[in-house]
């Protein structure tokens, strides 16, 4: 496995699964958001507070590639790396089967921060890499 | 099929259904939701605009028997009846499979009203309820 | 907190949060059924394999009372005790906030066991009882 | 608007929308993928039919753009154009918001066809683009 700034281990629900006895493509990205934001709380940040305060990350751009089907007692290790693009936050998010250590999915994700409805510089975004450099 | 205040009909989405081919369980609730605020839409309401006008339908209790389980192709009838119980309001929630009219699941659904923060004695179903009556 | 046969500490994800701010009424189903679903796991026993094999559990009853809303950020405690009643499984399930053990949300499922498409009388569920108190 | 094979016109959901507010990314996907099987049945095909004679369709890609946010009370006009792309089918996706025809989100989705287990050449494909042509 390459080196990652942050990994999430989690397990597979059975209501994730659809009929066809696989997680559902759609979960996986709802697998590598809640890894952005669980790297984000390890940074001390909040998506919640975020939004309440007036700041919101927005997705502009999604892309995943489906390699292995995660099932019904798998776990997984979601894992992530970041990096600015101009004013845009991309991460590279891979999802491999624990068991094996199999790719499951790959995926890049872009998102933009909106400050009160404005899109930023993304100027937050460079703060937090600040930190995680720092630690 | 008994009498209902207002019906809805919609179509399973296969992302809806689990490892077993059915329905999932908790999708019932969402079906029985959308059905609540779609109703709502009816009466001239919009479900969105009420949270940001600090008016927040919040559910307290929730009770379903299931029936007949739903499945891919499967289109349904979700029907509801509403009256107030003391400072809630109770829909009666049924959903039926519409090719045989069998009843998939039954359902009763209490909520009451928060107005900024506050629970209120529900004087907002009370002018509902009227709006009701004189259609 | 009261005795509990099971107990599982998770995450709430952003994604299952609503426009209110808070977790979804149907989310609350899905950690429940998250939470016997790895119940039985602890037992040996695993949801898709026993579909593999014949053996459906399905939820033929569902009463859930709300108590306190869960929110971005919260760990939360899902805890199960599990009881025969009839041919049918009956189980308590409360969940309560990890941060002061406010209790978020008191169920009651009942499910039944189907073998290759008939109801049974619920033998499997005896062994599965028996396990436990061995244990 | 472009020319389509296929449109579906639905409606958002409220507990598809997260507590930014707006339709959580992930839903659009869902959105897709319900578009893409109604295209399927428009076509005498169903899915879950599909499955349990042992033939999966399988997504191995997605790219989705998302340009402007649904909310609360949106309806959308989901669009799909599909072609051959070597054993790969490939849908264009896009989503507009009904009420004045901005787009939402524009997807990519490459999908492969499985058969009992084994990768085939798409020739299940082959004969769904016959038949198209011929209506």
């Amino acid at each position: 496995m390459k080196e990652y700034l942050f990994k999430l281990t989690e397990k597979v629900r059975d209501y994730e699964c659809d009929l066809q006895g696989v997680v559902n493509n759609a979960n996986y990205q709802h697998y590598m958001e809640h890894t952005r934001h669980e790297f984000l709380e390890s940074l001390g940040e909040n998506f919640g507070d975020m939004h309440d305060n007036g700041l919101d990350a927005f997705v502009s751009r999604v892309e995943i590639s489906y390699k292995t089907s995660l099932r019904s007692g798998d776990h997984y290790i979601s894992c992530l790396n970041m990096y600015k693009k101009g004013v845009k936050l991309a991460f590279e998010q891979d999802i491999y089967r624990k068991s094996d250590g199999a790719l499951a999915a790959k995926g890049t994700v872009e998102s933009v921060l909106v400050e009160n409805g404005k899109l930023t510089r993304g100027e937050y975004f460079d703060e937090i890499i600040k930190r995680m450099n720092i630690k």
